[in-house]
């Protein structure tokens, strides 16, 4: 991740947990995109809300600053900058954002401060461990250096606006509110900070509560800033702070007299400052704890495709809710809790950034991360799961775990398997119908009615695969068996409603992805098929379905067979259909970027090769070579853009040979990461490590901070799903492969280095491998491992075993290379 | 005027007339803002809106290009580029766009298209004609030139997307309509092209008609693209453009089959091309002409105030409704009329950028010419003149053509003194009540109530002396005759309201432009209140009203004495408070930057000093040596932001003695463009010109087109009225000065420069004058002029002078310099 400075405006690095909302800090270390209550809301501000530095040294003038660089133009604004903004007071010269999520530092640089300071921000990230990464909360910490060897005085205060109740922006830009919000100081002895409340029943919707607490002894407070007509709040508070550095309570309400209109501002804001003495060449840590708490959310999606929204005007709990009471519990829960959080968020940041892996593949795996912990995710009471597809700027976009969108996705997989467990029990327990149609968006999560629409082709089968993937993972028979019979339901449709001939092949009117119907045999629907039936088969038997294990098996070589025969043009898979115009939205001859999607997700899960080997081989290489654009400027697109003009991608779909349709299917010309990132993997799977790491690279150098937000990739919307992806090109670049009903760890680095150390997962435990001439090491970090077999294979170790392997959580195992034959006597 | 790259996001050159909303052309040539229905819309899209060319050159593959430089990041957006940005289509490489108000040019250039190619865009500005100034309207010219010998074949297309109807945008950023927008071919033998029109009922406030045409041959066109669930006509039409750059007209509506559903798209798009074979070395304009028609408003302001809005439900028609029929109308009339309107519009624009004026003077009174062809300022049936102070992005900013922000503005009584004319009507027949209180925003113009608030010192008495002015400018009797009661009953008022004591000096609780209350003998109101009264007194000496003219001159006589001795502190006039903390939103001992507008005004009548001439040039001078800054790193403002690090600015107010209150007024720290420009104007006419001119280049600066819009100087809204003070300072340096009543005109150029070009305009008839050591030439463009006398003084030429001047449209007078003594014999 390279260092960003105050112009790289695009980059905001977000903090908060799993399901719980968020607030992000922007490259100039503000903070921006108030999203608490987990409801999108891009590019909202709140006013006065901001941490501001004044140092005191002896002999000279104190110095007051806003903790932030300066802003950037364009200052375009319909006032300016708001006075909400603060844009008029002094910043700091300059700043350095470095994120390597879920760790953020920004280091501020000024010629008039007289001390260093930098800003630390993260919110604990455990992996397996969703409600430990579900905390709503953001750890800032302001840590100051004083180079001299004279003391300074300092003081770090923190202001923000009592967020709770929003319901919209007025004309000035400042907030409206439902209800009124209220600020209380609060002291319990071990904590102490401000609580932002309000007067709103604890059922509405908009309820919550945030905290900005510390545990410094030192503190010098003003929790409620005077209210009134205009701003006399603000320039009170500001100069309060420049006079000597400690805030003093206000002893009124307003300067306004009352009685005060309907229409009197509800704007509450606090300050809490922490206050220190450094001696010269000291360093002094100031923290500060945000914390939150909006319990409610409506319990129906409200979405843009419409599902039906019964109980909207009811509210369902979200899951941290019903860890924590309110926000101060949160900060009670982190004050006890936080050492041990932060040693596992670092453990975990180290295993990613200390590997050997390519930072680009390191940096696109953690940065969309984000997605997990962005408003695209919910958590609900009883820790059920649910999704967007992505988030809008102030909606969710495209709602009900989409299971084509979600298809893609690896990283919940591996890092909190319980999330993906639980949108499989949705599923296959509430969304498959008698019939083996699977509704491709969930809405049985609100209690809402079911949504009647094609089945999805991708998404359906896809499913099948990632049940077996997540049951894989954690070797959960029950969880298998409770589950199976839909999986069954759903795979046993494909051959009724997909094969019109009844040829093994998928074959008729196919709904997917890319939001349109697909005609004729394809290979993105038939390697998912082909994916889908192996695993079944493989589930069956475990279960005893002998039968169905034998019938799957049979039919996943047929439609392998035959998709080859029929599909493969000796260098990739084409759509097979007679007049690629008849229907619009095909792609015919097109070399499809996902048209081995299915033989991917086989390889995640463990399945191998359902195509011929070379064959894939060949088609992964072929759409790297067609698909893949060192730059856009002369491409010709009128949908959607993702990437342009100097800028590398993948585009979906190409015709090297010609044969484009008059209308190609509807985003057949755009550039998607998560298909990007599953390309990627899928040609490291293959051996083709090099040009994998390339579109990678691509996808990362469009997200530079300048052009996107590194912490952001979009697609129907932010934090887009498909996103997801990115955790595939690190499984299959460092080749750890677990399968819980064998007991067996694999790891089969492909990367083609003297050293390999990478992060590895299972369902009971995480860990560090690292692997080199000298031997392997294992060393597990979190959890326990029982694993009959232990295979670590790569070029410079060869291939090293262990058999009845028991770790616990800080074991190393240690495995020497066997001697090679010229060091024996 | 610097030329602009395609890097300066923020500027954006609006185009449309007097009263007719807009549409703007960025610095990548781009069409944005679209606020055709005269409606604020920054930042508003129309999707598949833009021109491109095709070029076709023997034995080279045909180049088709959006006919914009290409996007510049950030990249951003909750969709990437929504579909109808066009971003994956290729762009030109880069553009250079320089812009002169009225006119506009953007040169591209680009590595493959083989030609080149220029934009040249206007709407008809015509000094002293409103009407002509006032049609709906953007000329788009491409001039094309091919470089080399060989002959190339060009299309230039347009495409729009039917506007009319729009009721917002949904979650993929695609308009939504009330009404079917309906889209027709229409030729008329001269004229051709594409009728955007609708089937809302010709009275609904979103009814209206926009037409694309040129009066070229060879035209081709797609009067309606493909509709679609998808976005098929887009890629329908691009292949088509593609192909052969000849559009072929759609023969189906859609390739969906009805029955259409309800939320089926409205979106009409519809293209128009010319085409042309350009032998090797020609050269080859393609002329576009964008009319509109949106004749209706609802009859009330519906702002932010919330004045009164009981006919809200109504409509009324906008002026130019009431001369064109429809979009097709305007284009016929321009069909006839632009040559003339085009010339008049070049003369002028040569008068103003060909003179000797500093560019920076000549570039704020120009740009900001834009304010009266914006959003914020409305011509209602029967020529009626009224505004908003400014426009917020999506609605107006605080109604009512308030007296106390449009008392700055300058550039409507000297350009179009039509406009400010209806204003004093306005104010002084139907919003000054009996008892002389005059509503300082206007809802009379709708027919709706009068609003209850303070008067505004500054507004009401400013009103009187602008009252002055517009009569000295015209001349017009009859005129002052009708208003002159109200005017004295205003300038009564202020005897009784706000002069507590009597002395003769305002005294009381002012309301002001500040938006709070002055208590306390201060000089903005005192020299405004001293300024209307030497108004007063001559209106009234003229008309015959004797006792009053005496009464005036000899309240004013007493005003500015008492002022002077109470207020002037040996440096700059204070406010005279006891307890500066008294009352909030004072300004005590400060150096107010406002402090002698009325004097400005008075200087800008004609009045010359009100207050002894020695103290206002002190004044003055302070107000530049304390308020202006450098630049503002170390400012410390906690209010709405103008200006801001290493930009310069005027601040409204300092302490440089102390004294500050502990609450100042609300925006005492501001920087407001409509003061830097009074101020700068007030030093030019006390002799400080280098002064003067530095606060402008300080304006202009922060207008660069990166960090704000040169064409909108914001304050409370876009396109703020205030910014119409920039006329003010070219008054002042060209020294140009017309006083009707006497037919004499004087022209003093404070310009210390050899030779001084200037323009020059009176109610009559406008022009240019040069002076230099050999004499002056005064050159009449249109009207007529008849002086008594004709003074020019300039210390290159001496002190010329004529009499018995007659002048027509065209006629040139020259007065040659007397030769100096040495000279003679």
């Amino acid at each position: 991740m390279n260092t960003l400075d105050r112009t790289a405006t695009a980059a905001a690095f977000p903090l908060g947990g799993i399901g719980t909302g968020n607030v992000s800090i922007g490259a100039r270390g503000e903070l921006r995109d108030w999203e608490l209550a987990n409801a999108p809301g891009k590019g909202s501000h709140l006013p006065f809300t901001f941490f501001a530095i004044r140092t005191a040294r002896t002999g000279a003038e104190p110095v007051t600053r806003v903790l932030e660089s300066r802003l950037v133009p364009p200052h375009t604004g319909d006032q300016g900058y708001y006075a909400g903004r603060l844009a008029g007071l002094p910043r700091l010269r300059e700043s350095r954002m470095r994120g390597e999520y879920p760790l953020l530092s920004v280091d501020f640089a000024d010629d008039d401060l007289g001390v260093d300071v930098a800003l630390t921000a993260f919110t604990p990230l455990v992996p397996l461990d969703a409600d430990a990464s579900g905390i709503p909360c953001a750890i800032l910490r302001y840590t100051v250096t004083n180079p001299s060897s004279r003391p300074v005085d300092v003081t770090v205060v923190g202001s923000l606006a009592n967020p709770v109740g929003i319901t919209g922006r007025n004309v000035f830009h400042f907030p409206e509110f439902a209800g009124q919000p209220r600020n209380e100081w609060r002291d319990d002895g071990r904590l102490r900070g401000i609580v932002f409340g309000t007067d709103l029943d604890e059922h509405d919707p908009r309820f919550g509560s945030v905290a900005l607490t510390t545990t410094d002894a030192d503190t010098t407070a003003k929790p409620q800033w005077l209210s009134g007509f205009w701003q006399d709040g603000v320039q009170v508070f500001w100069d309060d702070l420049r006079a000597d550095g400690r805030l003093d309570a206000e002893t009124e309400f307003s300067l306004d007299r009352p009685p005060y209109p309907d229409w009197f501002t509800r704007l509450r804001v606090g300050s809490l400052g922490s206050a220190a003495r450094l001696p010269g060449h000291a360093t002094h840590t100031f923290e500060f704890v945000l914390t939150w708490h909006f319990p409610n959310r409506p319990r129906a999606w409200q979405g843009n495709i419409r599902l039906d929204d019964t109980h909207a005007g009811e509210v369902v709990r979200n899951h941290y809710a019903t860890r924590f009471k309110d926000a101060w519990h949160v900060a009670e829960h982190l004050a006890a809790e936080l050492p041990g959080l932060e040693a596992a968020t670092r453990t975990f940041h180290r295993a990613l950034f200390g590997g050997t892996l390519p930072p680009e593949i390191v940096d696109a795996a953690a940065a969309n991360l984000t997605v997990l912990r962005s408003t695209t995710c919910l958590r609900l009471e009883g820790g059920v799961f649910a999704a967007w597809e992505g988030s809008f700027e102030q909606a969710g976009s495209c709602e009900g775990t989409c299971t084509h969108v979600w298809n893609y996705a690896q990283t919940a997989a591996f890092l909190f398997p319980e999330l993906e467990r639980s949108a499989r029990r949705t599923e296959f327990l509430h969304e498959t119908r008698p019939d083996g149609r699977m509704n491709f968006r969930a809405n049985s999560v609100f209690g809402n009615a079911p949504w009647d629409f094609h089945a999805a082709v991708d998404g359906q089968l896809g499913a099948v695969i990632r049940l077996y993937r997540e049951w894989r993972f954690t070797g959960d028979d029950a969880f298998l068996a409770e589950l199976y019979p839909g999986a069954r339901r759903a795979l046993d449709y494909a051959f009724t409603a997909w094969d019109a001939d009844g040829d093994g092949v998928l074959d008729s009117e196919q709904h997917n992805t890319y939001d349109i119907e697909f005609f004729g045999p394809n290979s993105l629907a038939n390697s998912m098929f082909a994916a889908a039936l192996h695993a079944g088969a493989r589930m069956a038997g475990h279960l005893g379905d002998a039968a169905a294990a034998t019938r799957y098996r049979e039919a996943a070589h047929r439609c392998a067979e035959r998709t080859d025969a029929l599909l493969f043009n000796g260098e990739y898979y084409e759509q097979r259909i007679d007049d690629v115009d008849e229907h619009r939205y095909q792609y015919g001859r097109g070399c499809l970027s996902d048209q081995l999607f299915g033989q991917l997700l086989a390889h995640v899960a463990g399945l191998g090769h359902v195509l011929p080997a070379a064959h894939v081989r060949s088609a992964v290489a072929a759409v790297h070579r067609y698909n893949f654009r060192r730059e856009l400027t002369n491409h010709h697109s009128v949908q959607r853009t993702y990437a342009l003009d100097d800028e590398a991608g993948l585009v979906l779909c190409s015709w090297p040979h010609g044969g484009r349709p008059r209308i190609p299917f509807v985003y057949s010309d755009e550039v998607w990461t998560g298909i990007e990132y599953q390309v990627a993997a899928h040609l490291i799977y293959e051996g083709l490590v090099e040009e994998g790491r390339s579109i990678v690279r691509a996808v990362r150098d469009r997200h530079d901070g300048r052009r996107r937000n590194p912490w952001n990739e979009v697609e129907c919307g932010n934090h887009y799903a498909r996103s997801l992806a990115s955790w595939a090109p690190l499984l299959a670049l460092s080749g750890a492969d677990y399968d819980a009903p064998t007991a067996t760890l694999t790891i089969r680095p492909r990367l083609d280095a003297p050293e390999v150390r990478s992060i590895f997962t299972t369902g009971t435990g995480w860990g560090t491998f690292a692997v080199d001439a000298d031997g392997a090491r294992l060393t597990l970090h979190a959890g326990s491992l029982d694993l009959a077999t232990l295979t670590i294979d790569h070029a410079t170790s060869g291939r090293l075993q262990a058999t009845g392997v028991r770790l616990e959580a800080g074991d190393t195992l240690g495995i020497p290379a066997r001697p090679t034959p010229s060091e024996e006597p």
